[in-house]
């Protein structure tokens, strides 16, 4: 077992204090500067009255996923404007998969591109995230 | 008591099936056409490693008032769009309402400004939601 | 005539060296800290392939009515992200008005809701911004 | 020299007629179905107040880009919500190229994010455009 990057410690912190991603059920497949990978699965609980996945479970799922990429580079950076559109309808029992890719990043604002997938590698969501970069450091 | 409105007809049909609204403790408060207003609670398992309320919470308020005002017509409608800006940190305990105001509506799509604010009547959440408007009707 | 307020100001210098929003043909109706109203016309060489105002001319207006509001404080703001809806087709001739309102305002963060609305007051552009505050102020 | 394809076809009747992506000298280096690429050059009078490229001018340049990769399957396609990012300034002189990807495509709404890059390479702003699928095709 090698070192912890500082990212997957930042990340690592903001995970056991979130009790929301907890509740999802967010499991960390990939934790690096920048970027990461996230998963989870749609629970009966989290469905809507349409019979499907409510928008705010994979626009979370995304948020989850925009916090932790924008905070792994160790600066405290917070949210100021997310979009979200939901392309695909999602099921209980599906398994959806977040992708988070830093697109822009200068001192003050980073823009960061979420791509959630199914199960099948459908995308089911387009989610775009721009976040302000404090000058507080975690502390890790 | 009068009788219910077609509005409210639709939204309690989609409210009793929408096992994410309930788990949320949401409240319907206004229902009307092409207008509603929506009140919860932040619980604890809510919140997230920054101690406030994870950011899919207010998301998700949001996203049932733009289902149940954009549905409230009697055609079933489709999110195709949203995005939100969180201007306020909520802690648990706070109590916040959401008011979804139709601004622009045609045959086939519609849009939707909602405002969250806090117990002090504080902004806390802007968020903006289109709609695709499907030519299928509510059976109510 | 009174003095100019430090808003008028502000705007007036942004506005004297704005070469693109001269060549749309841009009206101060009012200007106000965090406030402005603007108006012009729709050319001909302003149209698309649809024969109606190309998108980029009512985003441009209320990109400049974003610029204009969030500077008028006094603080240096420049646009992060910003979105806009075209709800109603403009033709040649039309004249069109943007009213920007501010309705969130921190320290780094400020939201700004525009309206472009046709010479019959129907809403034809919703549009929403976001600026960062820089720590530098206008010199006027 | 081959036949024009018909994504070509439609793409030049909207360009023909389309006077403002005539005014900002938008020229077509790629065009084929759900994708394509334009460039132009930033000239004095794009400028602003700030002595650097009006937000209007990437945007509209993006929404060309908008219109002629969802026009080019034959559906007339029209703009429901758009959404920009500018994360590098532009001065005149500047040359700009947009590139417009597919990312979700279904019988009634697209999506498309169309990334805008400078001269070096650099990433200056990030589009993202929703729009809806009439019944109706373009003649060609």
């Amino acid at each position: 077992m090698g070192e912890k990057s500082k990212a997957e410690k930042v990340v690592s912190q903001m995970y056991d204090h979130d009790a929301f991603s907890q509740w999802m059920g967010i499991e960390r497949v990939v934790v690096e500067e920048g970027h990461c990978v996230l998963r989870m699965k749609i629970r009966k609980e989290m469905t809507n009255g349409f019979a499907i996945a409510h928008g705010g479970i994979t626009y979370s799922l995304a948020d989850s996923a925009l916090a932790f990429a924008s905070n792994s580079h160790g600066r405290k950076s917070v949210s100021v404007e997310t979009s979200i559109s939901h392309t695909h309808a999602l099921r209980e029992g599906d398994e959806i998969t977040a992708t988070a890719t830093e697109v822009s990043i200068s001192e003050k604002i980073a823009v960061y591109y979420i791509t959630i997938t199914n199960q099948h590698g459908k995308t089911v969501a387009l989610f775009k995230g721009t976040v302000y970069r404090t000058g507080r450091e975690w502390e890790v």
